[in-house]
């Protein structure tokens, strides 16, 4: 599955991944007014109104760029209808050819996290049928719980031509609390890492791996190391744009190939035109400002690299 | 709400609790049969199958047990109509009057842990109206991202009086691989428990905190040391029964006040019926070997600590 991905990448020429992470508060007026005037202001209008704003910025965006990242806690927060909208969301993308990357950070005993595996990037079993329940080509994972708690998603990717990004550094502000804490001299994420080149070794698909991982766009220092650490190990980035990440910073996130590394943004995106910069475009011109901030977050990583 | 857990645990003098974690293959054939006869073998199908199963070992048992546990990944592998499911467990067993702890093992950076806050132990608001989504009582959270990736969850159970459980030292196997190792001294586990403390310190409801902690049955001598460093922090133990854990090794997990730990079983309870202990009942009369096997639960621990 890496390998579909870095296709695609090369082929938009941008190495970047929209973060599908609606509030309810991004949604534009008109939209929810029609969401609720068919559902009321309840969950399913909730649901009805994220996936309504998302198909709107898919739309505008698909040409431009390889992957999509929904965040599912966003749509869980809304319930059984949100994760629904998560599931249609999915299938939306898909079907516009677009990778899809699902943020959900799971992770758990062996068993437990064998279910998620076939839940989001594999497949379940019904008496005589079989079923593809979410049907994402990547998830995120949480390495807390160590080898046993991400080899079942690696053999389901194995299973299936599927992939997995898992949290090596965090983007968030207090993730060195734990990440950075230094054992044998070196911080808690370098042994992840370590972990992550052994647990990527077992699903190599050319020259990178199909077991990826996340390191947070605001810790670039520490991005340029484990960059070094994990030559084929595809970095997923997030925190850059509204959480502060800078283009000149993730220049070393890349390999010597270019490739290496896809850098997501969300608000930065999916809000866009809530942004002073994009005022020129109205609440009902939503997507069309995405779009021109996807055109700009492109020029701004590539450009930052050349 | 961890008042209102021990309450429960004092009323039934059962420091126990019951993992629903349903996989198809525990469903006995005449469930699976109806379910499949009027849903098609379809995740439909799959998820009554496994409601209907719950539903059993719910009345069966909840006259004897202060809470249940439903492990989402259960669910999830079913998608959307699997957690359908999730959430009729959670109000059935509400309806039962047990306090509902859901094994979700979320955890992000800040306002996205706020959206599985909100969605599982919170309220949402669309429009003019709040909604629960979830309405579990408790959930458990991976503390992976440090305090900003907790806090969103402790502001929550302090808006809704509900409770998390964080994870510490979990029961698997490899879970060592990076809890154990040592920082300053001390392993990693111990940095998470005290940090737990510090979060307690934030929910305090009584004499324990609306904050607690999940260890491992399968590691005693760590359970027994962390107990003592977390003397007011309530300990959910996973790992008893047919992962390993015994009866004598749970003794320390407890304060002297009999307070401060639930033991958890699942497939111990609720495939009892499979276990040959218990080969007495048929699957027909699966949920009256749960039942046995409860009884024999609450006899086994609360006899080891007296």
């Amino acid at each position: 599955m890496i390998s579909k991905l870095i296709k695609k990448i090369k082929e938009k020429d941008a190495p970047i991944v929209v973060g599908l992470d609606p509030m309810l508060s991004y949604v534009p007026e008109h939209i929810q007014k029609q969401a609720f005037s068919e559902h009321g202001e309840t969950l399913e209008g909730a649901a009805a109104a994220i996936f309504e704003f998302n198909k709107g910025i898919v739309d505008a965006t698909y040409d431009l760029i390889p992957a999509v990242k929904p965040q599912i806690a966003m749509y869980e927060q809304f319930g059984v209808p949100g994760i629904e909208a998560f599931k249609k969301t999915v299938d939306y993308c898909k079907e516009k050819g677009l990778v899809v990357i699902g943020d959900i950070k799971r992770g758990d005993i062996g068993s437990t996290s064998g279910a998620y595996a076939v839940g989001h990037i594999g497949t379940v079993t019904v008496g005589s049928k079989t079923y593809v329940p979410f049907d994402e080509d990547f998830v995120t994972v949480n390495p807390y719980l160590g080898t046993d708690g991400v080899k079942p998603f690696i053999d389901v990717c194995n299973a299936n031509d599927r992939g997995i990004f898992v949290l090596v550094k965090t983007s968030n502000p207090s993730s060195g609390e734990f990440q950075d804490r230094e054992i044998d001299g070196r911080p808690l994420y370098e042994l992840v890492a370590e972990k992550v080149n052994e647990w990527g070794a077992m699903s190599m698909d050319g020259d990178y791996s199909n077991v990826g991982c996340v390191i947070g766009a605001t810790y670039p220092e520490m991005g340029k190391k484990l960059r070094k650490l994990m030559p084929n190990i595809y970095i997923l980035v997030p925190g850059y744009g509204a959480q502060g990440g800078k283009a000149e910073d993730l220049v070393d996130y890349f390999n010597e190939d270019g490739l290496g590394a896809i850098v997501n943004s969300s608000r930065g995106i999916i809000a866009a035109y809530k942004n002073t910069k994009y005022a020129a475009y109205s609440a009902e011109a939503y997507a069309d400002a995405s779009r021109q901030a996807v055109i700009d977050m492109i020029e701004d990583i590539n450009g930052a690299r050349k």
